[in-house]
């Protein structure tokens, strides 16, 4: 690929006076009456197109002016200094090969103006072209390269757990079935139900909801571990900040507490926000400027600030005497609304927090007993602008307190077997979290629905493409 | 978590006399009649233990005596240098908690001795406690770094295809269909089919079988991307070499034409090798004396090796003129079955081969059409020792030539008009390749059957944990 990348011109790694070329796609021209164009090229590299100068002494030039938005181009001229606003360098052309025409120009989805959100939704396969989409794909992979980093660079090891799972101890609700029978010609059993044991896996099978209990396996014998890999829910949500198919990041440490999983979440999401700002300026210099003005300055803010660690009983003190008004009640047991989280991480404290010790009754079996009995080993990361961005928990090791707790919930030990097997097979405190990574891609660029941080959004009555 | 992980004790971080806490699990205990014992202590952060001085001085000396493989510890105690062969640095102990014991030592079912790796398989949830798959999973995490930072380092953005698909570009062949509906009351239209319209994506959809046509919407936007995600064949094949789950790499880059994208397979190829060797030569050295004696050799062959450019023309000239007796016959036409790949890489050539330009009638109605008209600019690397590892093409970017085909092949253009708005709208040459992750693992360690080298293998049959 003898070409290059418009970020490393406009980057100065090439001298004025060096012939290149680029290629990309036309943003916009425009013609000067001085008898040349200016053209500028994106090719993805980095958020700014650069500024191609062509001639009307260029062989071709009747054609070029002819190239419009999307128009596809490469372009063979000298680096120099530009005289005009806004960009260091630019190209003066001394050949401009018109590699792919935009049919009928006029109807081009993606002609150079302001799209709704909505409207790229829609258009998705084409959407990246844009400065907003382009400008998202950019900082996700920087995010998503962070958080490999960060974990590579302690010792983690990255855990591909299943996405089909006909395991018991996922829980039924909300799951999507995964099946080659016949759907007209279906098996069955002599009660009448689907016989799934002719069914590819054998099993009934599902889309997993989370690789937390697989990857615990891994853990207990790796000592420290993650998963990065895509979650699924058949959540009949139709909000911005739902998907039915989204990316999950589990760290899961052995011989770790509560407060070690609380201070990696912490060390992580500043680590990767540190990144973004150091790595993808061009793109969260846009991002503060169109999207959210705080986009850049909440960042530097989090990094900046110890996160404070609270008890959730204490929480409910504070809320009940904050003398504000609530549209859900509070009360010692209840789960807190995001009204709640964003009340105390922006207005009490000013800082994110991570919410500690919650009533057992309102989180899941696998969370360690406290010893007040009445709650588990539970945090959540707060952070202000967007509530809870991490949950997390350490886990219940000791096997007597894990049978005793199946039982109180009403669930049969023998779906758990090789969970319990952890247990019996040299036990060790550990613990671990779950980040939604569309969650924390729309946080970093101030984007308002998940559906516009990740390639192709699944959801209720969509997955097109 | 202030311990220290063993790796960095045997690497020498910790000068004699210091005093370290580790924590893991035993793999062995041996006493000495001169009343101490020896424990092999493993937390999976490097592929040795460490071993533990246990005197029987130490105040729980007979409950330490009691420990078995499996059981986990935490060791406070001081880095001396051993005498004891094979390891240069032990640790005394000055104290030792025993954290979990094992239920049963003499069922536990990872007792310290050689299991077949179809027991191991049984036991997924507790193999990564062996030394097999405890390596197999530290090289897995090793290439999967390696395999995002090549990609990083050279400007590539990783883009998450969607795993769940109603797109019809897919082809219905061997997919999973994914659905909430209730199975026993399913929804019928007028004329008797399942009515997916009710479905939870309003369509009938299915997992993908890979990322490719979705991540070249994004090459044509961004210019260099790659995937990195799970993908599903729904194909009956119970063999060493398939898996119903299984990740894949697909990068694909604007611009590109067959052989600069033939020179990326082989320089990630190489650059992932290296990182192997380098980082891992624990593991691998574990794998050259147990598994293949020359899995290290051969991954040195390959890196100091260039890959061999045939076209598959040239290549059924040799098979045919080799005087071999194959168990497939050769002839301009067919596809080449492993015995023929195996033979040119490893006999013929002796080095990896890039075979090209294969005949159109065996390959997919998206790679570009030679001048020829018979051939298509696709790819595939054959490397000694495995055959096909990476497939890959230049795209059909012509959007007369791909009608044509579409047409051809019996497809309808209906069902592409995503795909074929690429060609539509500044359209660019654009090539890319797919790699199989765990036949890279497999490959690298040795391991005969892709299921070992995957946490939790998903087949026919199978899809516990």
């Amino acid at each position: 690929m003898a070409h290059t990348p418009v970020v490393d011109i406009l980057k100065g790694q090439h001298d004025e006076g060096a012939t290149v070329t680029v290629k990309g796609w036309v943003r916009t021209r425009r013609d000067s009456k001085a008898g040349l164009s200016f053209i500028a090229l994106h090719d993805g590299s980095c958020f700014d197109p650069i500024q191609v100068i062509a001639l009307n002494s260029l062989e071709n030039y009747q054609q070029v002016q002819k190239l419009t938005t999307g128009c596809s181009i490469a372009v063979t001229g000298t680096v120099k200094a530009s005289e005009g606003k806004g960009q260091a360098l630019e190209i003066d052309a001394a050949e401009i090969d018109i590699t792919g025409w935009v049919e009928n120009p006029d109807t081009y989805p993606m002609a150079a103006k302001r799209h709704s959100v909505e409207f790229l939704r829609e258009h998705a396969h084409l959407r990246a072209r844009t400065n907003v989409i382009g400008a998202v794909t950019r900082i996700r992979n920087c995010l998503s390269q962070a958080i490999h980093r960060f974990f590579h660079e302690r010792g983690y090891f990255w855990i591909s757990t299943p996405i089909v799972t006909a395991s018991d101890c996922e829980g039924a609700g909300e799951m999507f079935r995964v099946s080659t029978l016949d759907m007209l010609n279906l098996p069955k059993d002599d009660k009448g139900q689907v016989d799934f044991s002719q069914d590819f896996f054998g099993k009934e099978a599902f889309l997993t909801v989370s690789g937390q209990l697989n990857v615990e396996t891994f853990a207990c014998a790796m000592s420290k571990v993650y998963t990065f890999g895509p979650t699924f829910r058949a959540e009949n949500s139709n909000t911005s900040r739902h998907l039915a198919e989204f990316w999950m990041i589990e760290p899961e440490v052995a011989f770790a507490d509560l407060s070690d999983i609380a201070q990696l979440a912490e060390e992580m999401l500043k680590y990767v926000f540190k990144a973004v700002l150091e790595e993808r300026a061009d793109d969260m210099a846009f991002f503060a400027q169109r999207i959210n003005k705080e986009a850049i300055s909440r960042l530097e803010k989090v990094i900046g600030q110890d996160f404070v660690r609270m008890d959730y009983t204490d929480a409910i003190d504070i809320l009940q005497k904050s003398g504000k008004k609530f549209e859900f009640p509070v009360a010692w047991g209840v789960d807190l609304s995001s009204e709640h989280e964003r009340y105390l991480a922006e207005e009490h404290v000013g800082a994110p927090i991570i919410m500690q010790n919650y009533p057992k009754d309102i989180k899941a079996f696998y969370m360690r007993i406290n010893d007040d009995n009445k709650t588990v080993a539970a945090m959540d990361v707060l952070a202000p602008g967007i509530g809870e961005i991490i949950g997390g928990s350490q886990r219940e090791e000791r096997l007597d307190v894990f049978d005793r707790r199946l039982e109180e919930m009403g669930l049969d030990k023998e779906d758990y077997s090789w969970y319990r097997d952890l247990r019996r097979y040299g036990t060790v405190p550990h613990s671990g979290f779950g980040l939604g990574f569309e969650r924390l891609v729309a946080y970093v660029t101030g984007m308002q629905n998940v559906r516009d941080v990740i390639p192709f959004p699944r959801a209720p009555g969509s997955a097109s493409y």
